[in-house]
This record gives structure tokens, sequence and C-alpha cells, in this order.
């Protein structure tokens, strides 16, 4: 593939950034507290205590998170869902490593913004408003004059796409902390109490793969397993991971979860940690979908570690790095449909699932 | 436990019944005839061919049951969704291989009759319509008379519960086919193309169990494995198995589908098996709760192969059996949500998943 030169010049400004991002204090939740009293109330009905499975522990997870007092907790209340697809570019796109071309990013959010893509139908049947966020797509988003946005857009954008990884760093640690505040940021200006949180960017599964291995020690060809589905081919595989074998031992000094980030994320992946950052912190359920959300999970519960409570796995995708990095979570996801696009549609086939947890306990 | 004396009383009269039911004829489903245009119309928006994982496969499968020219096959419509609950006791009970007393069904039936179960939440927030079939419980339903039902009972008991099959076949031969034909007869009055399929009674896992290591040639003690969330414990995992190696032993010339349900079965599978060979011959969707729906789902697999093309499993519960059951139907459930209750509770779950792939393909 090409080897791009360093486009040192497609930045933006970041100004007088601090190199430690103002992280909000997040509420360690306490299901344990309720543990007792929901069982009763949902085990009225004669069945016994475990009878709801899974189900059950989302309705003590969903209490947890809503329950400022224990003993006077009544109800579980979903508003107002949200839905945010963060979009971004990477660099290491040019090496080859995805089995679609950069501009199929873009492509991909032109459609979501016109409402053609399959996750606006989805968006539609399950009650959720839906943002794109512009986190770094590598061109600038136009829409023809004729085609007006059906879907608000955001324009966050930290730059033109990432740095190629195997070359430099993704980004400065100044634009990493950016990214944070940004999602922090666009979630504060969110009503309701439900944020699901997607993404959508060629070659981001590339860099959640080496955001698992570097953070949990997982070898890279387990986080960076071939997938069929995506159509990529043994070739593609292979260069794959040797590409990433050559980011990962360019960038092997970055273990911290914010230097891992600016070595090795995404703009998207930047701003989604401070987006479930943001929300956990004002008590919203936080839906996460596929895999590089599940990236961003995973760097905002190394920082914040008391996100994790507010944190909802919506599904397991084909990628084989999703399900390693869901074991290092200790979570396991509502579904596992092998979804292979991000876009947040696993988290809107989730969704009835938190329904149904909340009906289970209204009077 | 007690041994209960042979309930011969408590038999209905099943007149004239032939000792072979009238099936129905069930028109095969070809998903493979639609697969080409479906696809083309769902990676419209620049997703990938396999991108909706196993959503895109149900879209095909529902798309398959509905069309009756696939080449002017529009759109998935699903009408008017029923649940209909099976209920029936075992006489199997009697020997201890439940951690529930008989009694136990009775008080579920009359729970969700007065619309108190957990079931009957979810009924209304999917927009199902519910009703209960006494396929055979062993007692009289009565409900107290200031608290009328909500939800309509369909009277169709074949008898006060099966007889204790450690002692002699559950049903006769005739009774069979009168709950095959019952069942069929109860779903011919109803609305809608989505029938659900769950039921109710305590040891109808242990008669699931049974059919599956009969029909499927399943270890018997890996069909009926302990599972800690119904409450079983070690000795009374120890204790179901010795008595079902003692029913499965006097059964043994058992093999034939309608035998192994008449000696084995329960009144509430016969009906279901019924159910959903009538619901498949009118092209309705069958979605198939548990796992003693699974084994009537396996047992009318066998009646009629192209019933196949139109069950949808919902759930993989928390019975180690039925893992074994999806696996020898050769299908995938739509949820893994280690539920441990009957009553249509997974099929309700899953019910968006459909919704969700209807929503696809509109216009």
């Amino acid at each position: 593939m090409s080897s791009r030169p360093m486009p040192l010049s497609v930045d933006l400004p970041v100004k007088d950034m601090p190199a430690a991002p103002r992280l909000p204090a997040i509420q360690k939740t306490d299901p344990r507290a309720l543990e007792v009293g929901l069982q009763q109330r949902l085990s009225a009905s004669d069945e016994p205590g475990a009878a709801l499975g899974r189900l059950g522990q989302l309705v003590l997870q969903l209490a947890a998170i809503q329950a400022t007092d224990e003993r006077r907790f009544e109800r579980i209340t979903l508003i107002s869902p949200q839905l945010l697809v963060f979009a971004a570019d990477h660099g290491v796109a040019d090496e080859g490593v995805s089995a679609f071309p950069q501009a199929a990013t873009l492509r991909r959010v032109l459609h979501m913004l016109q409402g053609q893509a399959s996750v606006n139908r989805l968006v539609d049947l399950q009650g959720f408003e839906l943002s794109v966020v512009d986190a770094g797509v590598a061109t600038h988003i136009r829409l023809p004059d004729d085609a007006p946005p059906v879907v608000p857009l955001q324009l966050r954008k930290i730059g033109y796409g990432t740095r190629n990884i195997t070359l430099s760093p993704a980004m400065s640690r100044a634009q990493a902390v950016a990214g944070l505040h940004a999602g922090m940021d666009v979630v504060r200006h969110l009503p309701g109490n439900v944020l699901a949180i997607g993404s959508v960017g060629v070659a981001g599964s590339a860099c959640a793969s080496l955001i698992l291995s570097r953070l949990c020690g997982v070898q890279l060809s387990d986080a960076c397993g071939v997938n069929a589905g995506n159509g990529q081919d043994e070739a593609l595989a292979q260069r794959k991971l040797e590409r990433l074998f050559a980011a990962a031992s360019r960038h092997r000094k970055a273990t911290a979860p914010l230097d891992v980030l600016a070595a090795m994320g995404g703009y998207e992946i930047a701003m989604m940690v401070g987006a479930m950052l943001q929300a956990a912190s004002e008590r919203r359920v936080v839906l996460v979908d596929g895999f590089v959300a599940g990236a961003a999970a995973l760097i905002a519960r190394c920082l914040v570690p008391e996100v994790d409570g507010y944190l909802v796995m919506a599904h397991r995708s084909s990628e084989p790095g999703h399900r390693l990095l869901l074991i290092h979570l200790q979570t396991q996801p509502l579904l596992d449909m092998e979804l292979h696009m991000g876009q947040g549609m696993g988290a809107l086939l989730a969704w009835p699932m938190l329904l149904a947890a909340q009906r289970l306990l209204e009077p």
C-alpha cells in the first residue's frame, strides 16, 4: 500500500489543552444493597429466585444505576434514549488493514445522515434519537444540497483522520485529551437518562485490537482474528496482523491508558471514552455497542473504574477480539447475533431487553 | 416419594379417536430462492453482505415463510402476535424429579390468569395476546370469585395429569392423538400470523429430557443435567436421573415419535406439537419458547419435517438439555439469557428481534 507522508497539515489546532483530562466523578453503584428486595419483588409470582436469569441481573444493574436511596427505590424509569454514533478515520487504513477503503467511512456517515442506513430504521423502531458526531472523518462532511440531513450532525472534528500509527502516534496527547473533553461535552447537552454509544470508521477495529492487546495483555494475533464476515481473506488477515505488529512495536512504550489511546487509538475512541464517563457521572445507563465502543469502555474503566456499573454491553459481534474484550471486562453481552457492523445496530437491537427489565418492576 | 396408584379414574374419555393423527400438509419454505434479492436490499446502504449476521438470517427465514411468490416478495408483515401457554401436570412429579411440588403448576397458571405473573407484564409490553390452555392440569382450574381472570383460559383438558411414567405410559395413544388434534384446533381459531408457544407444568422438563434422549440418542445423564437455577441440589439431581432411567428403561420399546410422546411425554407437549404443525400449515411464524416447547418442536419435526422452516427458536434456557436439543435441531436461538422459566417468557423477550427484521425490509 502507499505510504502516505505524515499528514501534519490536516490536524486542527488544539488550544491550551491540558496534558491530563478533567475527568468527572462517578458514584459507585451498589447492586448488592438492592438484591434482596428486588428478588422478592421479582419472584412475587411464584417463580424461583433465579428464574429470570440474566434478565434479573439486568434489572438489578439498572436499579442500582437509578437508586439514589436503596431503601426507597421503586422502579426503573428509562427516559428519552439517545444514540450517539462517533465517526472518524484512521491513518492506518493506508496500510490496507481493512477490507474497505477509507472512503467507506464518509459514505456510511452520509447514509446515516440521510436516513438511508439500516440503523436509521431501528432508531425509528426503538424510539431513539440519533446524533452523528464527526470526531475526525478524513474529509469535510457535506451533504448534497438536494438531500438535507434527517439526522443531526455534530461538528467536533479533532483532525482529518488520525496519523498512520505504523509511522507515528495516532494523535498527540493534547488531541486525545481534547477528544475526551469533546465527548463529555456532547453528552452534557443530551436529554434523557439512557445513552447508547456506537461508532463508524474504517480500520477502527484494528485500533480496538491494538488497545485490547496492550491494555489486557492479549496476544495481538488473538485480538485481531480473521473474520470472513467482513470480506477479509487470508492474505488481508496476514497483512493486517503484520502491520499491527509493526504499530505495536513502534508504540511499545505506551502502556498507560491515555498513552495507548494517543498512540494507537482514534478520535472516535477518545470521544466515546469521554462520553461514557460523562454519562455515568450523570447516572445515565450507558449501552455500549460493538468492538470499537468496547475498546473505549476498556479505557474508560482504566481511567475511572466506577464507570463499570453503568455500562451495559449490548452484544458480541463477529469480531474475534470482541469476545476476548468482553471476557476481560468480565461481562456478558445481552445479545450474540454475529453482527459485523457498528453504528449502534447492536445497541438498538438490545434495547427492548432494557424495556423488559423496566416493565418487570412496574407496579 | 409416595407411589401413587395408577390414576385410571382421572382420565377423561376419548371418543372414537383414530390411532394415527390427521396431520396438516406444510409447504416447504425456500429461503435460498430469496437470498440474493434480499441481500441486495439489505446491503443497499453500503454495509457488507454478512454485516447483519444472524439478524440477516432471521430476515431471510421470515421472508421465506411469507413469500408465496419469491419474485414478488415485498415485505415481512407480522400481524396480531399470539402467545399460547399450554399447562399440564405430569404423574412423574410424584417421583420427586422437580424442585417444586406438583401444586406449583396450578399456582403458576392462576397467577397468569389473574395477570400477576412476569409473563403478563411482557405480554402487555410486546403487544401480544395471551391465552392459557389447560391441556391437563391435575386439578380443576378455578379462580376465586373475587378475582376474575384477565387472560382467557381454554379448557382442553385431556386428563388430570399424565400417569407416572415410571409405572406406566404417560398416556394412551388415543390421548396423544387427541392432544395433537386439540392443539391444532386451538390454533385454527386464532387470529394473526405469528404464534409464540410456551408451556407451564412441574416436571415438564423431565419429560423433555426423556424425549430428547430417546429421539436424538443423547445420553440421559446429559439430557437432564443438574441446574442450580431451578433450586435443584445434588441429591435431587441424583434422584431425578435415577427415576428417569427407570422410566426410560420401562419404555425402551418406544422409539417412533408418537410412541415416545405417549409413553414419556405430556399433554401439553402433545398439544404443542399439534399447534406447531397447524400454525406452520397456515404459514404462521412459530416462535418456540423453552426446553419443553423445544421437545415438542423435535417431535413435530419428526412427524412433518417441513415444519422446520417455520420454527424460530426464541432462546436457550439454563436447562443443560436445551443446549443439546438446539444442537440436534441444528438451529441457534435468538437469545441466551439463562432464563429458567417457561410460560413464553423467552419468546416474548425475543419478539423485538422479529420486529427489527420486519423493519429492515420496510420501504
